[in-house]
């Protein structure tokens, strides 16, 4: 059926979140306007605030909601140690897993010509500040294992050699966990390749 | 990870939206915080006007952006026939399947005393009116197929028969294009007592 103007112009906004479509975008504009106009309001206001509120960390480009992220600002993290990875979603998993202690560089985006993407949209003017001013022992490459991320890992690895700065890229293979059967061919050549001595 | 308050809040907020999880509001957030700010601000702008913008229509309780829906304010639709639903979404279906011209009335829910919903609250008090005009010829119980639809179906149709209104359910039985393999015992019991002459 055809809807009203406000309806349609809510399903149309609804429509641009990641993984929802028409069907979707009716499902819940229904939802908030029958039965939770008071969640709907409380959605407004924090993504208005949010949106407002949330910039990015000057050190490290990960969402903050001052000039310096929670990470960067704390004392307890090792701030020789700067691992680089494509997105704060990145940071989020990462941090999930509770095996790292240092700090981050969030690319946003990773090295893509086609798309017009270069180094000054991933903010290499503030990672070569980071690298030249000495603190930095050890720089991880946490880009993804696609084309696009291990070029960019690779351009990112010149940088940090041109300021002596070892870096290193986080081990690809079998996930833990995995069926041999099921891990596709890259994955597993790769793991072949990269195998290590192993003493019981 | 520990997300900053007015992330944490966002999540909050954007969980309250039907099917969406703790890890698809963070995919949400993240998406609408890194990529598509505009979007944002136009869910923002859309979500606030549809919900100060949108009310019930006077007649049948159907959204509406002024006192009465445009399915109310046609003149191309049969007034005489009346459509009873539980929600706008049922209109939408119905409206979708481009086999009805008559106009409808919305009860917003089903009689559930255990939920405290009693006529009161599903607008029963607008319908009579509309009962009592003479206007109407035929009402259709529309209302779904479970114990509480099928309870508030005999209490509309008693109000109905009580102005003189004769009143008809929808037909329920095996789905068009439905294998009897697949269709539940309840719905097959029912296609089998309800079954209807055929002459080929």
């Amino acid at each position: 059926m055809s809807f009203t103007p406000l309806l349609q112009r809510l399903l149309a906004a609804l429509s641009c979140l990641p993984g929802v479509g028409q069907k979707t975008a009716q499902r819940m504009a229904l939802h908030l306007l029958e039965k939770d106009r008071d969640g709907g309001r409380t959605l407004v206001e924090a993504l208005d605030e949010a949106l407002n509120g949330i910039g990015l960390c000057e050190r490290c480009r990960m969402f903050a909601e001052n000039s310096v992220c929670p990470i960067c600002a704390t004392e307890r993290r090792d701030k020789s140690i700067l691992c680089v990875v494509e997105t704060p979603a990145d940071v989020i998993a990462i941090e999930d897993s509770a095996s790292y202690s240092g700090v981050y560089f969030v690319l946003l985006g990773r090295l893509s010509p086609l798309d017009g993407i270069g180094p000054e949209e991933l903010g290499v003017e503030i990672l070569e500040h980071r690298l030249s001013g000495g603190e930095i022992r050890e720089l991880i490459l946490a880009t993804s294992a696609t084309v696009e991320g291990e070029a960019t890992a690779a351009f990112i690895a010149g940088l940090a050699h041109s300021h002596n700065v070892p870096a290193t890229r986080i081990a690809h293979g079998v996930p833990v966990g995995g069926e041999l059967e099921y891990v596709d061919s890259g994955t597993l050549s790769r793991a072949i390749g990269a195998r290590t001595s192993f003493e019981g």
